[in-house]
């Protein structure tokens, strides 16, 4: 196992979390809150120095690297990130418990927006703005921005595509120039770009800067904090629309935008997943705009309040418009499904991934052909190319993962004794990174419910989502630390 | 196709059914019941009728038949089965309506023990030996008792083997010898021999010789149906406990009972699907006892409990001694977890089976270990054998097919607006042959709150749980149907 290089990557990644924490120390010295500018010197001091001694301790690392190697930096990477980044929190004293402010930091970087706390305006604007910044750096993923600013050396040896690979969300990465690191530029640039347009035209809506920041950061990262303590609801029906219009584009394939970036707008539409996505985010909308009719009083405002929802649990953002735990059972049905179902493979979007869905689809079609005529030979093809048998096995054994850890995380988290359907929904919503769930998860609920072994089964569950089950499980496979 | 093949099955089966409606004739003449009298020999008639015009126009079938053909012979003949066998249930006016009839009847055939009725003691004699007989001959399945008593041409032609295989329960259909129709043979000689052992330990225990017998064939069927409206709650320790042993002992895979006849008892717990269901089964009750610890009078009565449940439900028989819904929270959802995995392969048990769930786990295991160590070539044992690629293939796609019929059936029966804890496991309950789920499908619940698309939903899902999924959906694939 090369240590060095692990320590070496960890290092340069902490560095970069301890500067990011500095615009939230800023607005924490400009607003005078004495806690929560302790909270971030403090936190940013221990950063640095951790973040300093593992890249001293990987000096002169040694190159090579294995697939092992990749998904273990990620799963540990991402460990240390929220360890760290809850320190402002448990500082500051605003989040005094570490466990809550852990689970609340990796509900952050893992974009779940699930929150143990029952209202969030008393937070500070400090602790309140690193908080929603955690969704925006993990959307696109912090290893990735590692790649898009470090010059690396990647023609020594397949690492930077182990990461990137493992980080990366959806069933196989697309590289969309040759070098993995002009990649993650493209795709940073990218998540800027919509992301200051989502700004500009929430400030346009006169919503005030700070707000727009956050809500920004929030949708760009499909994370779903907010920083009010009813969501969105609060705000105006253009700023709400603005976000269920960026929430559903956040859940896009990102190549896409380099599609279109390259002018092929045409293969945009022809993409498999792009169009089962959209298909389905309409098709909710509509159907649960039926459901919901007579609530609302007029037709406008329940297209509204069903497209905001819609958008926001495909997506996996979790933001919240109307309290949908008390809509008719088909509709929280159909959400239930959305949230399962999740937002395209390469998207900043959780969830099981529109991609690996279309694809399961066609192997379970494959089968049934199978069973129809043993004889015939059947490839499985997706947007016209035929889909590689290792890719299928992936997506296979993902479902079996997928379903195993949901069962035990489900059955380890009933121990607290909450209803059943507050269970099915909180490990739906944790390991799809969605937030909210139903019952006393659901989006006038919280997670502050659940006891300490629960917290970390869903902590976990978090992780597993966010980085596609297999570096957290590797991270925690007898085999892996066995030697040879 | 080979319709006059499939005619001449189809009918032999009928004719079975209508001669196995006799005894309950029977019964209803001595008790002088006129209405369930006129009701069999209604439904006898039109059986043989029908039965009889079948096996006419099958006359002079080729004997040539592929996998297609078995495939849609077991679906046909179960849901002709169904619709038949519901008759006496309108013709006695006992169930007038004919959807909750067949939805009775179906749950009957698959073994699920899902009722429609509040109450049952008001049924005639007859009905009720009926409607418990449903589970015996559906336990072991009817075409397998076919193959059994009917002198084959198999030689001529695989069709036995793709009859067997698409109705016997599990991944992997184990020849016990050379030839199909021994293998049945035996199959139904331990299964009978099983039910009379119960029935007569029952009898010991002073039940009424009609209970024993009818309890006997809910429990050999894994069925659920009862004959009282408590269930099993109102017999004596001693019974309940009869019921216990006899429910997870046919949860167990038959050839297990084979071994034994051939005194290979070390082969037994060699078993790799043996050990994983009969530790499950006791740490289930170890855990269950103590989480419900209090709840009753002393530990012998909670330990009883806890185990009737267990077994009762993941043999997917589905009687029940307590309202399991008002236990804690984590004895329910370690039921609901038991409820999913289910019996064993070749049992007459429902659900996911313990076999397949092995053999998924092994292979997200390899799965696993390939993103370890990609450049190692591993391979899924099961008992010191290579498991086939294909067999592997198959449970996948059974998997992604449970999974899809699963979250589709879900969202369909939502439409009648229920809670999600009674959907979520009116289907898990219905799609693994259970019975009683939670909330309005609790163990003091029933299925006559759903709508009659529901009920068409999960009628289907019954039949496709049962069937292993495969021969539902080939009966409803278009690709089915298609010319060549």
């Amino acid at each position: 196992m090369n240590y060095k290089m692990m320590s070496r990557f960890i290092g340069q990644m902490l560095l970069i979390e301890a500067a990011f924490m500095l615009p939230a120390l800023l607005i924490s010295v400009l607003d005078g809150d004495e806690n929560a500018v302790y909270g971030f010197l403090a936190a940013t001091a221990i950063t640095t120095a951790v973040g300093g001694m593992l890249l001293i301790f990987g000096k002169n690392a040694k190159y090579n690297f294995y697939a092992k190697e990749g998904l273990l930096c990620v799963g540990i990477s991402w460990i240390a990130f929220g360890i760290l980044g809850s320190l402002p929190f448990v500082f500051s004293k605003e989040i005094p418990s570490f466990i809550d402010a852990l689970f609340e930091t990796i509900s952050g970087f893992t974009t779940t927006g699930a929150s143990i706390l029952s209202e969030v305006e008393s937070l500070s604007r400090g602790i309140l703005y690193w908080r929603s910044f955690t969704h925006w750096l993990g959307g696109m993923g912090v290893l990735v921005f590692l790649l898009a600013i470090v010059p690396g050396r990647e023609g020594k040896s397949g690492f930077t595509m182990h990461l990137l690979r493992a980080e990366s969300p959806g069933p196989n990465v697309g590289k969309l120039v040759p070098k993995m690191r002009h990649t993650a530029r493209i795709l940073y640039i990218i998540y800027i770009v919509l992301t200051v347009l989502d700004i500009l035209l929430l400030l346009l809506g006169k919503m005030p800067l700070f707000d727009a920041i956050c809500t920004g950061f929030g949708t760009a990262g499909t994370g779903g904090f907010g920083i009010k303590n009813d969501s969105i609801a609060g705000y105006s029906p253009y700023i709400q629309n603005v976000c269920t219009v960026f929430m559903i584009l956040f859940g896009v394939n990102f190549n896409c935008y380099y599609l279109i970036l390259l002018k092929q707008i045409k293969n945009v539409f022809k993409d498999e997943e792009f169009r089962f996505y959209i298909i389905m985010v309409l098709v909710s909308i509509m159907l649960i705009s039926w459901n919901i009719r007579g609530l609302y009083g007029s037709w406008g405002e329940t297209v509204r309040y069903a497209a905001f929802q819609v958008g926001s649990l495909v997506s996996s953002t979790g933001f919240a418009t109307a309290n949908f735990d008390e809509w008719p059972g088909f509709s929280k049905s159909l959400l239930l499904f959305l949230m399962f179902v999740g937002a395209s493979a390469g998207s900043t979007g959780g969830g099981f991934k529109c991609g690996r869905t279309v694809l399961l689809i066609k192997n379970f079609h494959r089968g049934l052909m199978k069973e129809l005529r043993p004889q015939q030979v059947q490839v499985v093809r997706m947007n016209g190319n035929k889909v590689d048998e290792k890719i299928l096995q992936t997506a296979n054994v993902y479902l079996i993962a997928y379903v195993l850890i949901y069962l035990v995380s489900f059955l380890l988290i009933s121990i607290d004794g909450h209803s059943i359907t507050t269970n099915v929904t909180a490990v739906l919503a944790c390991l799809n990174n969605i937030g909210p769930g139903l019952d006393l998860v659901g989006p006038s609920g919280n997670y502050a419910c659940f006891g300490v072994l629960s917290k970390l089964v869903l902590i976990f569950d978090m992780l597993a989502g966010r980085l596609e089950i297999f570096p957290m499980l590797i991270l925690f496979s007898r085999a892996t630390w066995k030697k040879g």
